[in-house]
């Protein structure tokens, strides 16, 4: 039997993405966003949304580009302390000890120590109501070369990436390998035909 | 040291949410996409991205409203099946078995079978480039009762939902509870101050 809980944004797994921006004076600042993710293949595109009062909005309105980190275990305490301060007040990356790089090909900081960075210029702006939507296109990405499996993928189990389940607001770990997709649902095609 | 990948849409982790809508002719469907998840909080809002050519994209241009679930463990191989072939030459609530229910408060179905579910209807469309992004306003969230805590938050364990890695392509359980947001970063707030 189910039960009517209202409107709720409880999207399971939702992921943890740090963004990272230069104000205008050149200051570089990140920033944790749960609401977020891939939105196109061609090109290939990163929404993330945004309250106004957030100093990355009007980083991202000025400079029109960002990166895309994904929180992992090693850095996961870093990775929510991004998300509860404001960089008006405070230097993230003195706090942390972390070390802002330049990325390649749009003006904006990465962080050196995270392990998988998208380096995205702006292309959409969409105000939806507290949050706007920042659709980035994905112009480079850069992974660490230890966390790299032998077929040139993330090594989800060297990476250890990190979930959200928002409502109960817990970090989850990645667990086992389930299956392959586009594939284990191969089986129901041929029984149902 | 890092390596540069190009362009990839590889983040970590990526949702396997499936979309429940009507065609002209009230025949339901289901569609599984990666790219999707919360977009803004008041009102609360699912971003999800389609191709043109796929049956559920008119679905939605035609009803304007349409549902999502979340995979878990036990009906994945469903979830995954859901991706792999169209609506236009199968009836895939026949081809599985699973029971389309008429939503309370919009114009889709969703899957009886799926513990968690999300009415939406249609608010905003962008078009990006191969994806089309589908924004819907969450009108009301529906749980099995008992797939909740004492505290009314999902039960993760119990629920068991699916994260997808784009690029290998596999499917993850969730693992451990790593800690809480906004409250495990706070000691760095302290340590700096």
């Amino acid at each position: 039997m189910k039960k009517s809980m209202g409107a709720k944004t409880m999207i399971l797994p939702t992921p943890v993405l740090i963004v990272g921006t230069y104000d205008v004076a050149g200051k570089p600042n990140v920033m944790t966003v749960a609401w977020g993710g891939v939105c196109c293949s061609e090109p290939p595109c990163i929404a993330i949304s945004l309250r106004r009062a957030t100093y990355t909005y009007w980083n991202i309105v000025e400079k029109k580009a960002f990166t895309v980190h994904i929180a992992v275990e090693s850095y996961l305490k870093e990775a929510d302390y991004f998300g509860i301060i404001s960089g008006k007040k405070v230097d993230k990356f003195t706090a942390t000890g972390l070390t802002p790089v330049r990325a390649e090909f749009v003006d904006a900081p990465y962080i050196k120590e995270f392990p998988l960075v998208f380096e995205c210029k702006l292309l959409h702006t969409a105000e939806i109501g507290l949050h706007t939507q920042f659709i980035g296109e994905i112009v480079d990405t850069k992974i660490d070369e230890d966390m790299l499996t032998d077929d040139g993928f993330p090594a989800i189990e060297k990476m250890k990436p990190v979930a959200f389940a928002p409502g109960i607001r817990d970090y989850y770990s990645f667990g086992k390998v389930l299956g392959k997709a586009f594939s284990i649902g191969k089986q129901i095609g041929k029984e149902a035909t």
